[in-house]
């Protein structure tokens, strides 16, 4: 195979895929199924009223099969302008928005506004490997900034990062892969770093819907001027359950939407209509069901929390949306013992130097436990099953 | 807004966002509706089948609404591979499949996997402008190809192009803007000159179900070794009327595609689950309906190669798949005559300037006409508008 781009080459392949071959030729005996914390992800279809509008729109709407506005359609653009100007008590104009197909494209679109080949941006680790990917793949160079024990990352750390190619801070809150909540105060601090130095903040809120905490979770979009620093990103995926979707939203000042809407007419062209008709029904009509979705993934958590705590040798760092961050206890890297856990004690788990530069020793010494999609007896299964494992 | 890659704002907006602008504040009276022939897409929703078959999977199966393997769906993979093999004479085996978002996400997967800023990629001109945009986009100079009178490329003249950063050259067969449709041994040719370089040959056959030719386009896919040269993309967009779903097809190596998989899942995770469930459906149930809608098209190409042909001072240079390149007998710049087409004679259609490099004569000297919205009454019709213009 010739010619070849180095930058993908030199680029990991997907964590997820990687995974997913663990599970090739195990057998898992029926009482003692595999029980799979690693996904970041529903794993069940969404409520039947959706998946009913869905389907009407595919018999009845002709625009439904048709390409729509680049930026997404009109209803849904307002719709999420209406919910962000709530829920941050700020003010977001449906011009403002763009929608995307799926999150991962609105973090490709923001970096390709933003930075170009030989730039820097500023990635607090453990990182989302995908915002890793497209900066590799884009030639961009990430700046790795560690986080404290608390998985926080430091505005001080960062602005030692700062140089004349830097153009962008990623947050991402509720954290994937440590489940950390970032205090607002923090999120400000980072605001403020951004701001002095004239470099983007991005802030992918992903996981927005299961914060444990009540109320906005950042001030940002209140304060005059944000739309010159801040873009935010989010996803319908895990809310309203539809992955298989592919429906994100960006957003951002309108100077950057008329750059947004290159990248999205170039890879993207418009956003599939119906994933934009099943999102706009879910926000319109799901808003109890999900704060019961919320209530629930609350509860694993807390029941996570618990069960991790007493396993003699492990310690759970930090927990949050879908995902705790979980030290063993062996002296061998967590990339070595994921696949024998598969094959020895039944559970899937992403390891930490998934999300970290190779070979750093947080990652060889951490797991994500992507404990949403289990219940509470699942959790307890996974702590006594994590328990018995030998390392 | 700052900071910005300047790579993306040096290239242009997009063409179909900005002929839709014009539209605005024009009134069509009844008797004189808009004649619309700028769009590379259908209009009308697909078959009853495919609907029903989309809004069933919705309702009924939970993976219509999950993550699907980020090179798409297994049953589609094969259904491609088994229908390219037939069709081309050749071994397409699916693992040299990948389903993508759209066929514009399949040629930014494929430049990503090729060239990287810097490098450089020959593109026949007039060109797909989203193939332009993509490559300004990743700061990948495009060397434009001139075609000659009868819009064809010629490998010869490809050739005095390639330098040490060269990667790729790009054929849109049968074409985006012209219409023309590459002879066999024209193809060829470019392919031993690929070949002969070590270069890519991506050949975009968007518009290969409405190809005027029966049996293969190209015998490329019958030579040993071509995985090694060829990248060929398909869309299901157009014969299907999918466009709403996004769902496009790449064939290439199976090492390529080890990097294919890195960008599709950064960008996109997965395509759509419902539309690479229409796209085989359709694949399955409409190949008869197909047969009659290629021929309607060929039926309205011939009405439109007949009416233009008719009018003092107008010239149709070729006429393919959805489009005719047409010269237009005024001494101002099609980009200046496009808008005052719509408000003067209701009639949109893209500049030849969105396809060339800008002041590009050719493009100021020819539009792009998507007759295959049109039937012949619409036809006649829009010769007559054509006629009236004063220009």
């Amino acid at each position: 195979m010739q010619p070849v781009n180095p930058n993908i080459v030199a680029t990991f392949a997907p964590p997820v895929m990687e995974a997913r071959r663990w599970l090739r030729g195990v057998d898992f005996p029926p009482d003692r199924p595999l029980i799979n914390v690693s996904q970041a992800a529903p794993v069940e279809p969404p409520p039947e009223g959706l998946r009913r509008a869905i389907a009407e729109a595919a018999l009845e709407r002709s625009d439904a099969h048709l390409y729509g506005p680049v930026l997404g359609n009109p209803d849904l653009r307002e719709a999420v302008a209406a919910e962000f100007s709530t829920a941050y008590g700020g003010r977001v104009d449906p011009e403002q928005v763009a929608i995307t197909q799926g999150c991962n494209q609105a973090f490709c679109a923001a970096i390709s506004t933003l930075a170009k080949a030989g730039d820097e941006v500023i990635l607090p680790v453990p990182w989302y490997f995908n915002h890793k990917m497209w900066l590799d793949m884009q030639g961009i160079k990430a700046r790795p900034l560690a986080c404290g024990q608390d998985m926080l990352p430091d505005p001080g750390e960062a602005g030692k990062l700062i140089g004349p190619r830097s153009r962008a801070i990623v947050l991402v809150t509720p954290n994937n892969p440590s489940g950390a909540e970032y205090p607002a105060e923090l999120v400000a601090g980072f605001f403020e770093l951004a701001q002095r130095h004239g470099l983007a903040l991005i802030l992918d809120e992903t996981y927005r819907d299961f914060d444990s905490r009540t109320g906005a979770p950042h001030d940002l979009l209140t304060r005059q001027g944000w739309e010159e620093t801040v873009i935010q990103l989010y996803s319908f995926s895990k809310a309203y359950r539809l992955t298989g979707h592919r429906v994100g939203a960006l957003i951002a000042s309108r100077d950057r939407m008329s750059e947004i809407e290159k990248f999205l007419d170039t890879v993207a062209i418009s956003t599939s209509q119906l994933g934009q008709i099943g999102a706009l029904w879910g926000m319109r009509n799901l808003r109890g069901w999900l704060a019961g979705e919320r209530e629930e993934i609350l509860a694993r958590r807390a029941a996570t929390v618990r069960a991790i705590s007493g396993l003699p040798g492990w310690r759970l760092k930090t927990a949050g949306a879908y995902f705790a961050w979980v030290e063993h206890p062996f002296g061998l890297s967590s990339a070595k013992l994921a696949p024998r856990m598969v094959a020895e004690i039944g559970v899937l788990a992403l390891p930490g130097t998934m999300f970290l530069p190779q070979d750093d020793p947080l990652g060889t010494g951490h797991f994500r436990i992507a404990f949403a999609n289990v219940d509470a007896a699942g959790i307890a299964e996974l702590a006594e099953r994590l328990g018995s494992f030998v390392g």
